[in-house]
């Protein structure tokens, strides 16, 4: 998918420079933390790296020169953070990167969103199970600018009002409209009763703030109006609304219209450092689990411009958008649509072993089956009992396992036994005569094996 | 691949305790050395993985209950070795192996020759270009014990003189028979003047051990028959040709014969851990390079039975068996191959940008384009002459560029530029009328362009 969008693959060492690293870090305070590093022979300090986007700058850096420009890239890969785990934290996790590092336009962003929304299609999941949500830094630094906070511009460090007034909004899908009112005005108590100090706004500019991020609207186009009411003469709010609607325009040219691509004015992304339109795909349906239990995914991905970041690495203001795709939780939605549609992961084909001397005929059939690419194995262990042979299958997830005793082998036929029919009374059951009596089992013949199992759901 | 021989695949994390490492390491004498590793804040030390083989035996002594018996997995990915680089050296790098823990019978080591030959055939290598060598290292100890050499068992650890004698063996790629004939009796000294202190055998004692690596016989069967002349009466040895052409007969039976795989004596794979069939994927044919150089692969996968090593981990004897496939080898034959076959490793097509506010129509072919799955890509840079975009196109190994300017558009029309034809003369012209002249540009309807595209090498 990346490549039809032209973007090539870089694969960069695990290893970096920490040097490299803690010029990068997104927490700017606390350079080398959660950071797995170590002095090498040659004192130096080397570390495992901690995202992909430090990577590309040292990357982009080291050769500007070989590189095209603008330059597409992705790249995944494990990263590592030096932190305690815990459910769904974890020391080593997968990334999924994508970004454009040297191009100015926000057709670069349209890109973007365009690519995502390609990306989670092809994963299996329908045009209305998801949305990417669209949003503008530009637009909420104009917000600002015109309830009076701060002195806004577009660089990379805001002023540390304006800061906590972004941070307040970006915990709205966690804390809901009130919450995000609390911490914007006198504060907020949670439930445990820990108070989190307000940025002590004014009733009329919360009222502000807040009447942009809740608005809805039955069409982007009418949504980018009601922003323009909001933002008054703020000439950087204005150009906000300006590259928001020229992304619209350019996904609509391709096709992408707004049951997939939304604007809204509650997308923040954390990070301090973005710097113009924000972007994230969020599953709007729960997941249903196999246990029928219901999980919310929300975000599954996000990203946006931060033309300040590559600055820190190489000096120059390098302009650059990109997003992470979140492997874990597009690959668990993945999987429990999957296994919705298919509810069995379904293991090889066995060919379970019942004449010790005959293994080549065994041999052949299991290879007649890959022959046909049905995945599928001899049983390795003690093939003593069926009872044994069969649990193995069992535990392989196998829906199906194939018998030849000496009789069969003399008729050229086999048993095909159905494991999900059988597995609950497989424990009991240990000869091969008792076997041929269950309901689960049907004799074909030899020659119309491959056919046959080709028709079954497997 | 491995999924269809029912192997399972088993993803590890990178860094592990540098204690279970330690453990594994081929190297007894030198437990730490080549291993990054570092101490951990609660005062553990951690190192990132050696091989894939060491996490396999600490998942396989931690989870034993919960994994079927016999378990088949494959895994990939970086390993990682503090060494000095060098050429074709690298401190990350891949392997992919495969692995089946828990079952006595060569049917898995005959499984593991045809999934490795159904690998290399996959990748794109023909049956006529690869072989897969098989020996039983039980055989080598037959000839050990028929020469009087040590006391020889099955065991892991041989004595140290059969420990010499086994990797003289090894070296006759490198070295020849002449080679490892010194090795065997005197000594050697090499170009540089160095001399490696031989294992000095008797001549008979020799000649025995040279006739059984360098026999060339026609058929697999006459060559374990003529094997069984040199091993005499060594139960050991007997039970090596035995496992041979148990291992031979199954895979005929599925039918991969000895045009895939071939008894070869004169394999030993170096490590000591081995005690039963050995086996290894080998190139035949030098892979002819683009620049018309010559490079030989040779070796490309290898493994065999290592019943000892489990217990190294878990105390308790383990039967197991595997390969490790040469990934970045491997990736070079097969590159190599794909650019002969089309000598042209081809970027995304190129949409240009002739006028600025017409990106809307730009973004709707290059999205046209991407749904008939041809890479594209609309230009990102400052599109103020075309001379720079068709330069961006070449660094992206693109080999078409489309041009529509305002003429077009309005004809509804799409100017196809050829890079390979117009690459030399691009950087002289910049303006859209001269390029109109070169022969390598081609103008058609924009409503044909998919199909038109889609009939060109790309």
């Amino acid at each position: 998918m990346f490549e039809l969008y032209g973007f090539e693959n870089l694969e960069t060492p695990a290893i970096e420079n920490l040097d490299a690293l803690g010029k990068y870090l997104p927490d700017i305070d606390r350079p080398n933390q959660g950071v797995f590093s170590w002095k090498d022979e040659e004192s130096s300090w080397l570390a495992l790296r901690y995202d992909l986007t430090a990577p590309l700058a040292r990357v982009y850096a080291q050769y500007s020169n070989e590189l095209p420009f603008p330059y597409r890239r992705y790249s995944w890969g494990p990263v590592w953070r030096n932190e305690k785990p815990g459910p769904g934290r974890y020391r080593q996790f997968y990334q999924c990167d994508a970004d454009t590092v040297g191009a100015h336009s926000v057709v670069s962003e349209a890109e973007m969103c365009m690519m995502l929304s390609t990306i989670i299609e092809k994963i299996g999941i329908k045009k209305d199970k998801y949305i990417i949500n669209v949003n503008n830094r530009k637009i909420l630094n104009g917000i600002l600018e015109t309830v009076g906070i701060g002195d806004i511009n577009d660089n990379f460090i805001n002023s540390s009002l304006s800061d906590m007034v972004l941070r307040s909004i970006d915990k709205i899908d966690r804390l809901g409209l009130q919450g995000v009112k609390d911490l914007l005005g006198a504060g907020r108590k949670d439930e445990s009763g820990d108070f989190t100090t307000g940025a002590n706004l004014k009733d009329e500019q919360i009222n502000h703030i807040i009447q942009f991020i809740s608005m809805k609207n039955d069409t982007n186009y009418n949504t980018l109006k009601h922003i323009e009411t909001l933002v008054g003469n703020s000439t950087v709010g204005k150009q906000g609304i300006n590259e928001l609607q020229q992304i619209l325009e350019l996904s609509e040219a391709a096709g992408f219209l707004e049951d997939r691509i939304r604007v809204n004015p509650g997308i923040v992304r954390g990070l301090g450092y973005y710097t113009g339109p924000v972007f994230e795909a969020e599953l709007i349906e729960k997941i249903h689990n196999e246990d029928d239990t219901f999980t919310e995914i929300g975000s599954v991905a996000g990203g946006g411009r931060y033309d300040g970041l590559v600055k820190r690495f190489t000096g120059k203001v390098i302009p650059a958008t990109g997003f992470s795709l979140g492997v874990d939780r597009l690959l668990y939605a993945f999987n429990q649509i999957k296994s919705k549609e298919k509810n069995y992961e379904v293991g090889p084909v066995i060919v379970t072993i019942m004449e010790k001397d005959k293994f080549k005929d065994y041999q052949q059939i299991v290879n007649d089956l890959r022959n046909a690419g049905i995945k599928s194995e001899l049983y390795l262990g003690n093939p003593k009992d069926l009872g044994r042979q069969l649990k193995y299958a069992d535990k392989r997830r196998s829906r199906f396992a194939l018998i030849m005793g000496s009789e069969e082998l003399k008729k050229d036929v086999i048993q095909i036994k159905d494991l999900e029919l059988g597995s609950k009374i497989s424990s009991q059951i240990k000869t091969h005569e008792e076997w041929k009596d269950q309901p689960a089992q049907v004799e074909i013949k030899k020659d119309e094996l491959i056919e046959y199992i080709m028709k079954l759901p497997r």
